[in-house]
């Protein structure tokens, strides 16, 4: 290694090593982890409150006043969410993800559950977060109507890249965009407030707008009515996702720990109510208007308004009421919004990666995905990540309204077996706990886990029905499908587990004789030295082997051996039909037929090469040979290699990655402890 | 392998026999031969015309005088060609087809030239030809209008299966399509010159319309008028595509097969050029317009035509003129004309994979598309082509007149340096030859070959000049960089070929003794069986080696290794940051170090799976390791695979899948002989 990338890996090292400390062994105050934890959970009421109006126009401008009784009911809900919560971060200190909870006290296959939901809802985080970031975007920068799409793909190819290339959550770097998110919301709530009560407040720029009830709403009562609420208060319980975050995050806490988790739970729900109902009241203050489609769905002066009408969103309209004498507080909201929804999404690339290692170690995906525990398991994550949520960018064309129909239904899966799962932990520790006064406590813990189920589960049902048919289903086979086939994975590995376990009678039987077969092409230097290696190895019978393939290069092979006078006899096989693979496993069958106890070890000279497309180039006959070779039994096959000239410095670039890596490793495990 | 499969393979081989042996023993007579050359050739009268009467269009209606004029000259440089390629079938009897010609008469580059254009042009040959038929069939259907590009993808994708699956040109399956589109075709020029005898043909639906001449072109004379001609001769001369094929198929034809070839060559020029002129003379007589873009540069009453107006290509447009009191008459030649252009289309996925072969067996391409010389050198060829095919498609929305900007130039690269290479042969053979009957036959023929080098070569001049910028820069460059990559590859064969050539003074240096390592992650059954197979082979040293990942987990082994009184030692190699590759590459080495005379072997137990998804789920570590132990010299790698049991499956699988390719393989050697 030359000094100057010697200089280069340390950088990277020392770099890595503080940047892991400020969140690692420096444990994390409440001012720095409420950011940290939060900004999935806030930034969803950056697409939350428009989910709400848009679903009430469908019944026309009647509906709007039941906009705030649904945020209100949203805010209940989030209340109980955190109450219930704050009992799992009191339980599992260890930061039991809601897998561990629904794992450890349901058992595997709601722990499976679990894990699939919140999958799904990973990738689900990253669409709907960076597909609301862009339609915020569009608002201050309209030239991206159109393309939303397109530079969504972008926006999730360069969090890919970032991850990929080992960017991690630092507090500094999480907590600046979540705190400047959280001013720049309630910096304009209470000027808008203050506007309001001067009456000096505008109206939304859609406020004059009028919206006819889609058919089937006209007449917004009964059943239908009551439905369409439902509908709206689904999806403006997108508010919720995030909220769990915390209880995963609990060792990262200062101490007391759980207390001071439980705190910031209270805080992080406190802030998100406040912020949702402060929007939710200014925009119905403003009059703002919000549809689906607002082509066809909006009218002024009786007409439709018609393409060319480029839609804000509800906090883009607000902050453009709010700001209208100072224009440079809207594009602050605006920055603001889309840097935290970016954020949000990124979560999801830090959360997936680890809850498959976790996966992993219980044998549900991929071992190697846990064992290898660094860069490699964390890239195949990303990537997978990324290209789902990229599918479902595209797919939906990156409207929010579309993604959000599939969103919220893993959530409330998690949270419903979570809460299950704390009052079977509740009730089993009560069996044994005798101390009154903890008995106290965790009966009241247990009624509270118990008003969160019960809440939890009729949201999700709630859910379901509304939305089952606009989207829903797709996320349910999705879950499905994961579920299958991570119960498959383990299922897998249990047989292979059990047909390769060692009983007590197993001996270590030793073969009676090892008959050697040099495999030969050419008479080069990898051959000669496969020779060497092979004779060197002192086998009971040596012998190279030609195929006949070309019958003129063949004798030419057989006349320069002879004239090399080389001490391995040369067997040709034929082969009528220019095959290389067949005539060779059978020529290795017949030996094993013939002397059944013998072993065969099969040398094969390979070309080390220094790049992937001189790979390409070489050694594809043999690797096809060897994977058909492998499934004889009794036969070994030997790869004698040998290193081309370009291969040379493939291998230093090797050696220096895997050295940083180490180091980088070392660094890392550190500073993260036991976590 | 049960009956009922062994009797489904019998089928399989007994069906790919016949067919076969319809092509190869049974030699082609020249009405069947016709068929099976042409379709390439005579589909491009399907699209040549349309070029001609759109690139006119820019000059306004006052240019379409010139288009019969176009097409006389498009048919004169035809017939040159065609005397040119009787001469190449003459003095090619074995059917070399240009790339043979260039290479052997003017040298590897030129030969590699050749290949580069060629393939360039397979691409553009599918994409032309099948966006060329989707735009007819949109004439048919006019519900495709918008869906080109992907119904033209569907169509490549459908043809790229076929040929996957093997499907085979057949004399047959060719000869019906081809005949009845030149029925069609010539049927249609003679009714409608009959109609037109008794003024009873009815004007073209455009016939109405006027054409206003493109900004830059109002003025129809001097420079720009001829510029504009030679860009219409030169869409026009997409016409010749396809005509060297029968120059390669010189070995299926009858005998004399080189008089039968050149006969067809004539008989297929004669025909091309009768369907292009009636065309063009009909086209002209029912005042057809064709433009570019219909919608503006169309008018009718002086007002442009806009996006409703469907232009019919211009066999469509004649076609509903000649029947039209017979419309089924108008249905079949569409549909003829759609599936010729299909048919042309496939006769690429012949060829590449074909030429790919060649060039790999000279080194250009990876070895294995010639040295397995079967399906998956196919299979690679076919699915390269269909991709970039399917590329090309997509980026240019499957609009013909963009594709022919880029079409041609390889063409008439091959075109013009076959001829070249032709002269030289003449005047090599002129060198040695003194029967003076002969020497004047190939006088004659030198000169003929002379007269088609200074005509393609002026052609290419002209299709360089007029579509440089229009698009043929891109097959420039695409041909620049195959060639580079091509030369890139020969260069790389022949350093390695050099740097592992055996001299005299290379000898058999045994190694002194070989120090052999069991890789040992768990006490399970693979691993005892690698144990075994190692100690049979008696290596002067033996021990099993784990790398410390897990301290429990290694203490655990260690126990039930003492327990079971395993006679070989096992080696524990601390790995403080968790890795397993490094550890065990640093041990290998430091056993190099202190006895550089040995060779160490490393055994690593395998499993064996039956499926790929298994295999995604073992071996990883152990591939990895592989990779990493070759690049040290003195290693040999030896896999000892255990076979779970749900490889059993998969290797009778893999049997099965080995003899029915023999089968099929000696069905197809006996048949195309020594081609």
């Amino acid at each position: 290694m030359t000094p100057a990338l010697g200089d280069i890996g340390k950088r990277i090292l020392i770099g890595r090593k503080l940047r892991s400390t400020q969140l690692g062994e420096t444990l994390l105050p409440k001012k720095i982890a409420l950011p940290v934890f939060a900004s999935d959970a806030l930034s969803s009421v950056a697409y939350a409150p428009d989910e709400i109006f848009l679903t009430l126009s469908l019944a026309g401008l009647a509906a709007y006043s039941f906009s705030w009784k649904i945020g209100l009911l949203v805010a209940f809900v989030m209340l109980v969410v955190v109450a219930s919560y704050r009992q799992n971060v009191h339980a599992y200190p260890s930061g039991g993800g809601d897998y561990e909870v629904a794992t450890v006290n349901i058992g595997p296959t709601a722990g499976l559950t679990v894990a699939s939901a919140l999958m799904v809802d990973y990738v689900l985080t990253v669409a709907v977060s960076i597909s609301s970031g862009v339609q915020n975007a569009r608002s201050a920068l309209p030239f991206l109507a159109g393309h939303e799409a397109s530079v969504a793909v972008g926006l999730v190819l360069i969090l890919t890249a970032l991850n990929l290339r080992g960017v991690r959550e630092s507090g500094a770097l999480f907590a600046i965009p979540t705190y400047i998110f959280m001013a720049a919301i309630i910096g304009m709530s209470v000027w808008g407030l203050i506007r309001l009560a001067n009456s000096s407040l505008p109206q939304a720029e859609s406020a004059g707008f009028d919206i006819h009830p889609e058919p089937g709403h006209e007449v917004f009562t009964g059943l239908a009515a009551a439905f369409l609420l439902a509908r709206a208060f689904s999806s403006g319980c997108a508010a919720l996702t995030g909220v769990e975050a915390i209880s995963n995050g609990v060792p990262a806490f200062r101490k007391p720990k759980s207390k001071n988790a439980a705190t910031t739970l209270l805080l992080l729900g406190a802030i998100a109510i406040t912020m949702l109902m402060s929007i939710l009241y200014l925009a119905s203050k403003i009059h703002l208007r919000y549809a689906e489609d607002p082509a066809t769905q909006l009218y002024r002066d009786g007409r439709p308004v018609g393409d060319s009408y480029n839609q804000q969103t509800v906090i883009a309209q607000i902050a453009d009421s709010v700001f209208s004498s100072f224009p440079p507080g809207f594009y602050l909201v605006i920055a603001a919004t889309m840097l935290i929804l970016v954020l949000a999404a990124n979560t999801a690339f830090n959360g997936f990666p680890v809850l498959g290692s976790i996966l992993a170690r219980d044998g549900f995906l991929p071992k190697q995905l846990h064992t290898r525990g660094d860069r490699l398991a964390y890239s195949n994550g990303i990537v997978l990540l990324a290209l789902a949520a990229i599918g479902l960018i595209i797919a939906f064309d990156a409207e929010v309204t579309k993604l959000i129909q599939l969103y919220i239904v893993g959530v409330f899966v998690s949270f419903t077996l979570s809460q299950f799962g704390m009052i079977r932990h509740w009730t089993r520790h009560l069996k044994t706990e005798t101390d009154s006064a903890k008995r106290g406590k965790m009966m009241r813990s247990r009624i509270i886990n118990a008003i969160g189920l019960s809440l939890t589960a009729t949201v999700l049902v709630i859910v379901l029905v509304t939305k089952f048919t606009h989207g829903a289903y797709i996320a349910i086979i999705a879950m499905a499908v994961l579920f299958a086939m991570m119960k498959g994975i383990r299922k897998h590995y249990d047989t292979v587990g059990r047909e390769m376990a060692v009983d007590a009678s197993d001996q270590l039987t030793l073969p009676a004789r090892v008959h050697s077969i040099v495999l030969v092409s050419k008479l080069h230097k990898p051959t000669l030295r496969a020779l060497a290696f092979a004779k060197a190895a002192r086998p009971y019978m040596l012998e190279a082997v030609t195929v006949d393939v070309d019958r003129s290069e063949s004798e030419a092979l057989q006349a320069e051996w002879e004239a090399r006078d080389i001490p391995v006899p040369l067997k040709r096989l034929a082969s009528p039909y220019r095959e290389i693979t067949r005539p060779i496993v059978q020529y290795v069958r017949d030996i094993r037929r013939q002397s059944p106890r013998d072993v065969v070890m099969v040398y094969i000279p390979e070309y080390v090469v220094g790049h992937w497309w001189e790979h390409i180039l070489h050694n594809q006959s043999a690797l096809r040979l060897k994977g058909r070779l492998l499934f004889t039994p009794g036969v070994m096959v030997t790869s004698v290699p040998y290193q081309l000239i370009s291969s040379q410095a493939a291998e230093e670039r090797q050696d220096r990655v895997d050295r940083v890596a180490g180091q980088v490793r070392r660094g890392a495990r550190k500073s993260s402890g036991d976590r």
